[in-house]
């Protein structure tokens, strides 16, 4: 197509250690800030790109390490949520927020079917299908997956602090989430906060994991906790421990 | 790819009436009793693959005339059942059968990986990308959609007659079905009857609805009632006053 991606910028799925032999398929759909050139800053100034609004902070570091350290595949998308927020389906109007928290983007205003339907083509659609081309592959070869989407949410929203720390979210099977919850005694670790099901925020999850009849968790780390290196160590590290007994448990 | 369909033989999906005005977009995933060349018969006798184990008789004609009668899209899929069962994810083991009902199906045993693959990659993958991207389109261009898939079901099922004519089936969202349901009080209508969620046969609405956040509902017809063009035609006239009625309520 090339109605929004010009020629030598990224396709929207990164595939990182695809032959990773954990059960683990780490996906990390708000991992840039980066806005495809044809649609500039979409009117915002570039303080606000590196806000929250744009992607989630520190959640791609700490999805890089913890693949690392379990051996896990992981799917990183490459373009910011401004764009196209890859965990949002098309019908969705946050999918293309005109307004991000409190803040308007002018460059997602009044547009054509054709700019909204090039959004979609080049960046969410070609996204998950590499998804689901990749556990498609795996279920083929008799490979067990586990869906896990990397997450983080701002310390400070439309105001309000938040003292939650850790978040793990899901949807109708929370077998998984249950599990994991139980290793952070000494976190404020909360499950489906600060978000849940009815903020739409499952969509990944729903189609990659549930549809799939997969087992499947949403993770949601404060980013004031994985503003440095050490701190995505740290959570890395941390998150590593249940999911390493997770499938311990289960036989791997 | 090639490994499966040979030049000449039709792709997956047969997308039909596309432009329909419904919201109402129908799906038939078991459309055909038709295999690709290279499989051969399966090693089955002739009489078998004419059974409701390859496809859900007489669902494709109910599908069409109801296509025409509410004017909306219809995404027939082309190949047998027993080929790929394109209402399951490939990590089911009833996605390519080694037994339907209760006969042993010798082509789908001892399967490859790349066997596996080529049935996924060639007739699922694509049958499902396809309908997809078409609701993508939709939603780029502020149409809403409802999905709604037709299957029939056998009368005797292993050596068991079924007095049940009419199942409406749903998993999470229940919104649809339990208002279509009330349209047929003289009819053995039941929901999530002679199969329900936890019998896997939510696979389509819950990838192409439920993640999407689309209202849905899946239709079995016992399949005696529509062995005839006569039964076909009723009850697709039958169907469809229910699915006017239910966008009327709404506002379409």
């Amino acid at each position: 197509m090339g109605a929004l991606l010009l020629d030598g910028e990224e396709p929207p799925l990164n595939a990182v250690n695809e032959g990773g032999r954990s059960p683990f398929v780490l996906i990390c759909e708000h991992a840039s800030q980066v806005l495809p050139k044809k649609l500039g800053a979409l009117g915002l100034p570039e303080t606000e790109l590196q806000r929250h609004i744009a992607w989630d902070i520190g959640a791609e570091k700490v999805s890089r390490f913890l693949s690392r350290l379990i051996d896990a595949p992981l799917m990183l998308q490459r373009y910011s949520r401004l764009a196209y927020d890859c965990n949002r389906p098309p019908e969705s109007p946050d999918s293309i927020p005109e307004i991000s928290e409190l803040t308007a983007i002018p460059g997602n205003r009044k547009l054509s079917a054709d700019d909204r339907l090039a959004r979609i083509a080049e960046i969410y659609r070609p996204f998950h299908n590499g998804i689901s081309a990749f556990l498609d592959r795996r279920a083929a070869d008799g490979i067990r997956s586990i869906i896990v989407s990397i997450h983080s949410f701002t310390p400070v929203y439309k105001g309000k602090a938040r003292s939650v720390e850790l978040g793990i979210l899901h949807d109708r099977d929370g077998t998984l989430s249950s599990r994991l919850i139980k290793s952070f005694p000494n976190v404020d670790a909360r499950l489906n906060e600060p978000y849940g099901p009815k903020d739409g925020v499952l969509h990944t999850l729903n189609m990659h994991g549930f549809a799939r009849g997969l087992m499947h968790a949403m993770i949601e780390i404060r980013n004031d906790l994985i503003t440095t290196e050490r701190g995505q160590d740290e959570w890395a590290q941390r998150l590593s421990v249940p999911l390493i007994q997770a499938i311990a448990k289960q036989g791997s």
